[in-house]
């Protein structure tokens, strides 16, 4: 029987059943709360992993790149919001994914200047846009504020153009990643939640439609008061969860899906640590969880049978592709998994 | 004529011209200092920049992965070696590549333990394995010491094998990096030609042959005194460069041969910033300029048409594929390219 021991190191393993425990607590979570579920797949960037998160089915998702629009789209994704701002010149591209595949690949854009560009861009090329409006509801990294008299010129700038539709308003409270107080989290959701329903109503106010009232980040999904008003939720890093939302408790280390197998490649006794082959490329540079849990260094060593963290041990420097684990010293039985 | 505006970004932009002066140097340099080299390809992982490297021919190489080393074979190079520590495990891997492509791909190891496991494999695998100890020089990653009892105790385990010999020895002074004092360099870059000569003495001395006395860095092979006794440099971030060795003055900015073209995508007035559509997929999360020059972030914003740098402008924050452009309040003037 060949065994994950087997695999060419390093390897990224993905848990099967996490993950599926993972996607039946956010189809049920949205479910209650009544809103469509668009999951992010820009970390998986698999269609396995996409269907999973519908429940074996296709359903709407988000992407990051144009990119992946073109890969999911390829696979029979119909529904695909692209969550990064869009620019005119992009659309030549978005035009392409959607008349070979017959998908829908909806934009976002948060400016009067953009807005008039996509309207001039998507008439040149006859191609029908769908458009969401960013809406800033506390991240300040994109989109504008709920009560700026922009929202109502953006709109007004992709009026009367046949080839483009306002679809409605989108935002995301990414600031939410930065706290662990769950009472902060649920005031971040129910902000997020008012801005985006607020901006939807004085657009409706104006005369315009709005049918979709997009918000979402895996932390403010799960922290919602509730989401009246709101149509469908954009959450991803439920999909496999990471040490960063371990560290601030929105999830267990026992709910990450995946990990990377590694081998031990040299001991150094003298300096007390061990050299693994899983250095900055199979791990990443991606320390943001040690803002909450400093010993998370570069990432957890776990038992490769169990996938339970080896306390204390963590990859305390990374290379390319080696990693170093400094070992404290402890007597043995001090190491547990 | 289509120029890089035509691209889609983010987009990698190789500069051709920077390339080449960087390869000049190098070459250069090693035919004045008397050894052989063997670029490290890890970073650049292309054919026409191994190429390049050596003046247009396939020349001796360094790589970091497998994967690599199966790249590069699979499309002529001959003589590679495997700077990361081997198992026996990936001897598999090692002799078919050996067999499908007749390239020869030298491995590294630094105990008693895996030398004795490496001749059993490939003892078991009937394939001809050559090996480098890897020797510690001040580095403490991985390696032996110099002086270490261990070194001859490896050597002996590897003797008496038919499949398998002992080429030499290897050492890498990675915290070369850490300064950015040319004395100190300099002082680094001599005990690490020291260490290795001091190794392959001690090796020959035993009676083993040591034919190969491999050490480099690109900051140490262009500040070593003189590398009498050593047969080759492994060097590779002079290809590119990059901000790190800029921050350190070991190149300028304008050696810098790859740069990310990014779109602004957002305008943020009230908050003074720009988005672009490089995040930390394009740029990385590597800080590792920030050491010595903290106004680097995420890097240097650069004009798109000469590549000089925009000061003080910087990707201050990135997601994954958002990168923020702090906007300091200052007087346009005071931006220059």
């Amino acid at each position: 029987m060949t065994t994950i021991f087997d695999l060419e190191t390093p390897c990224l393993l993905l848990d099967r059943s996490r993950l599926d425990r993972n996607t039946a607590m956010m189809l049920t979570r949205c479910r209650e709360l009544g809103v469509q579920l668009r999951p992010h797949v820009k970390t998986p960037k698999s269609i396995d992993i996409a269907r999973a998160a519908h429940a074996g089915e296709i359903g709407p998702i988000t992407v990051s790149t144009l990119r992946e629009a073109q890969h999911f789209a390829a696979h029979g994704y119909r529904d695909i919001l692209y969550a990064v701002g869009i620019v005119p010149a992009k659309l030549v591209r978005v035009d392409a994914i959607q008349r070979e595949t017959g998908a829908k690949v909806r934009v976002v854009l948060d400016s009067v200047a953009v807005a008039k560009g996509v309207a001039a861009a998507a008439s040149g090329l006859g191609t029908a846009i769908e458009v969401l409006i960013e809406i800033d509801s506390g991240e300040h990294r994109g989109g504008v504020a709920a009560d700026d008299p922009a929202l109502l010129e953006i709109a007004g700038a992709l009026q009367g153009i046949r080839e483009v539709s306002l679809a409605g308003v989108m935002t995301h409270a990414g600031h939410s990643y930065a706290t662990d107080v769950p009472e902060q989290l649920r005031a971040i959701a129910d902000h997020e939640r008012e801005c985006a329903v607020a901006a939807a109503q004085a657009l409706r106010g104006a005369g315009h439609a709005c049918a979709v009232v997009s918000v979402g980040s895996t932390p403010t999904i799960l922290h919602a008061t509730h989401l009246n008003g709101v149509t469908e939720a954009r959450c991803g890093v439920y999909l496999l969860w990471d040490l960063a939302q371990a560290s601030r408790g929105i999830c267990g280390t026992e709910d990450i899906a995946v990990t990377v197998l590694a081998t031990v490649i040299g001991h150094n006794r003298h300096g007390r640590s061990l050299l693994i082959d899983a250095g900055a490329l199979a791990l990443s540079k991606d320390i943001s969880a040690n803002t909450f849990m400093p010993s998370a260094a570069y990432g957890l060593v776990c038992d490769a049978k169990t996938a339970a963290p080896l306390q204390p041990l963590a990859v305390t420097q990374v290379h390319q592709e080696h990693g170093t684990v400094a070992v404290p010293d402890l007597p043995s039985a001090a190491y547990s998994a």
